[in-house]
């Protein structure tokens, strides 16, 4: 902490009558929020963790900082007519006192708690009587042991926060495996949460926009595919909802956005069960089951973060096309011989339609590199595209049978 | 000349392995080629006039400098990929000796020079059997008074360089009106040409984009439509035009593209005559009847043009719906007293669905400060949606009779 902060903020990067969004958190969320910063005349100025990470490439107001340190978020948010984020770990104690001094954050930490804490989330979703799947708070092996017979096994332990792409989620088998775990992670302090391990058919992702004036506009429910609990594919819309279902699982996530004051973009990720669904988790920024509308939609996800931020009028969420697929890119365990660009080629030149962004990110193993959206009108044929495209800049080499290997 | 470059060149503006594009000029169109640079994980170092500038507002790697300055360029060129264009001004000389000294431009002055003389240009296009209106070269006021007869009086004068938005194109209505003015033009050291003057229907776009390798793609033809030489208003594709004649002037723009060596995106104006076509005159460079991509197409003119000019693989230039149209943000004669970011908002709450893009320019009469795209199905729902979003943006009140005032 009170790492001195290296401003290097540029007044000339906003310009005239346009606001500023100060956005906290320097990863691709950020840079791609960029993007529509710069068509919409508005401008960001970003607190990064250093110079060259994916948000602090591409932007001309950067500050380098610690967003754990109160004079570092002081500093990157002076001026600004709305801040905003990346991620989820500013401390709410700092956006409390940055909100006392008059600073207009967004979300607040009011809602940003329930994306925070998932034992917080899954208490005020069940008050609100959004369908969560059977949890408990997890203090002692003997809270395990009790939840374990109740769920009669099928028991998924997660860590309360800091949770990501996986990390933080365990499905032990037994009652001593869990016990075990439950011990050494208590033991390193780590709060703990369990619930019941459900077996879902898919997983799906509603997502919404909402404003501090209480506009709020959805975006069709999309399907998304998890691997290893980062999520890998996301298809929009999800194949073979019925109308009734589409619309359950939208108005679930506008009522979780006005029942928890969310602002800016929302997602809801769901399971779903024979038919039902029931909430996993909350995201209150843009979110990876979300990239697809960047091509997909009139309204981008980033785009509508900002508008919803700054507490402007929404855009419509029309999709362009019958179905738009978005396959992530992640870092093999082996960086391919082929350069990037020489990826990148290969597959434009076997798929023109292919819309590859990247994130300026360095290779490494399991690492969010970017992702590829294609737009279509066949589902299955997308999905293929697409799949097919990610995994060649992946691998540097072609593998079609891809999309039928992924764990569903 | 001989301003020293004010470099503030940001390595981490980089991403490693990542193509770096160095784009001469600071306008609007360098602006969205940033916008595009950034979802392909490639950067772009801005040869800007103002740190404050359109481009350079919303750019990480931005030298300050003069275009004219063969100091200056060299030191924006300097490790760059590949150097482009946001205007069509910088010294051939002075490109002639980057090439010479190993520097890869694109488009090359050899296919510049016909984006840079009318004159030039249509002696070309001639040659390559283009159809275009009767010209000649106004060295004298007795070329002139020559010219006027051949043409029963119908005569177009033209500045033969440096011309924009309607600047540098007269219609004299007498040979006494075309004698005085050229006689004046000509002591001003202005050199002219003058053409037929066409009564064409109206105005059409063929753009494409061509990769030193030699891919071509071309985007379908859009309609142009022009006042008081500014383009106001974009309908793709154009309406009203037979298969045949689609394909015609698709054809056209891939053979000129071709022919004259273009690479990264050509604009070829057109004037619609009885249904047969002339070209007006050529850009090289993202055009503005090329904004509608941004959102009607599967790849944007800003996108194409950083991968042709990389000579990576050209992306689908399908639509993605049955009509886009553009309409320009043009500055009026009087400031609106509402403020930018309220007009904005008064146009997105009647209209979600318009799609504003702004330039960060303070607002001048008759400058070009953003525009509006919207994507639709019916083509006059469509055009009556963007000009009266444009043409709230530009006097902060509704006028949904804009339209039918524009002349055509
Ligand atoms: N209760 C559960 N039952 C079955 N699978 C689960 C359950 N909770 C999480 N998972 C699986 O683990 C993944 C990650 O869990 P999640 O709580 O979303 O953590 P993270 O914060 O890492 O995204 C989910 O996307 C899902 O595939
Ligand atoms: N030969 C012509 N006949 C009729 N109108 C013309 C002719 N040439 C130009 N114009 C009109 O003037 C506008 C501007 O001319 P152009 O040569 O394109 O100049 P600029 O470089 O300013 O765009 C055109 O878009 C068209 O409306
Ligand atoms: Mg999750
Ligand atoms: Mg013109």
């Amino acid at each position: 902490m009170n790492t001195p902060a290296e401003n290097t903020g540029n007044p000339a990067a906003h310009a005239p009558g346009m606001p500023v969004i100060a956005v906290i958190g320097d990863g691709q969320l950020a840079r791609m929020m960029q993007t529509e910063a710069i068509e919409l005349g508005c401008s960001i100025r970003v607190l990064a963790g250093a110079p060259d990470s994916s948000a602090a490439q591409v932007c001309a107001d950067v500050l380098i900082g610690d967003y754990t340190d109160i004079g570092d978020l002081r500093r990157a948010v002076d001026g600004a007519d709305a801040v905003t984020f990346d991620h989820e770990h500013v401390p709410n104690e700092h956006l409390d006192a940055l909100i006392a001094e008059g600073v207009n954050v967004q979300p607040q930490p009011s809602a940003l708690i329930f994306a925070q804490d998932k034992l917080v989330m899954r208490k005020r979703l069940g008050e609100i009587g959004a369908p969560v799947p059977r949890f408990a708070a997890i203090d002692s092996v003997e809270d395990a042991a009790v939840f374990f017979d109740e769920v009669d096994g099928a028991v998924c332990l997660k860590a309360r926060r800091g949770g990501y792409d996986g990390n933080g989620v365990w499905f032990p088998d037994s009652r001593e495996g869990l016990g075990t775990l439950v011990e050494k992670l208590l033991s390193e302090g780590v709060p703990l949460m369990a619930e019941e391990k459900l077996s879902f058919t898919r997983e799906l992702s509603a997502m919404v926009a909402r404003t501090p004036s209480g506009e709020v506009r959805p975006w069709p429910v999309v399907e998304s595919v998890q691997s290893g609990g980062i999520c890998v594919e996301a298809i929009a819309p999800a194949p073979g909802m019925s109308d009734e279902q589409r619309e359950r699982a939208e108005k679930l996530s506008v009522s979780v956005a006005e029942a928890l004051g969310v602002t800016g973009v929302l997602a809801v990720e769901l399971f779903e069960v024979d038919g039902e669904i029931f909430v996993n988790e909350l995201a209150m920024r843009p979110h990876n089951t979300g990239h697809w509308t960047q091509e997909g939609s009139v309204t981008s996800q980033f785009e509508q973060h900002l508008r919803a931020v700054l507490d402007f009028p929404l855009g419509s969420t029309e999709t362009l096309a019958p179905v738009t697929v978005m396959a992530n890119v992640l870092g093999a365990d082996k960086e391919p011989e082929m350069s990037v660009t020489g990826r990148c080629v290969e597959v434009w030149r076997r798929f023109p339609e292919a819309k590859i962004h990247l994130y300026g990110k360095g290779y490494r193993p399991g690492r969010k590199l970017g992702h590829v959206n294609v737009v279509g009108s066949d589902v299955e044929q997308t999905r293929k595209t697409a799949a097919a495209a990610a995994h060649f800049l992946m691998h540097g080499e072609w593998d079609d049978n891809y999309l039928n290997k992924k764990e569903h």
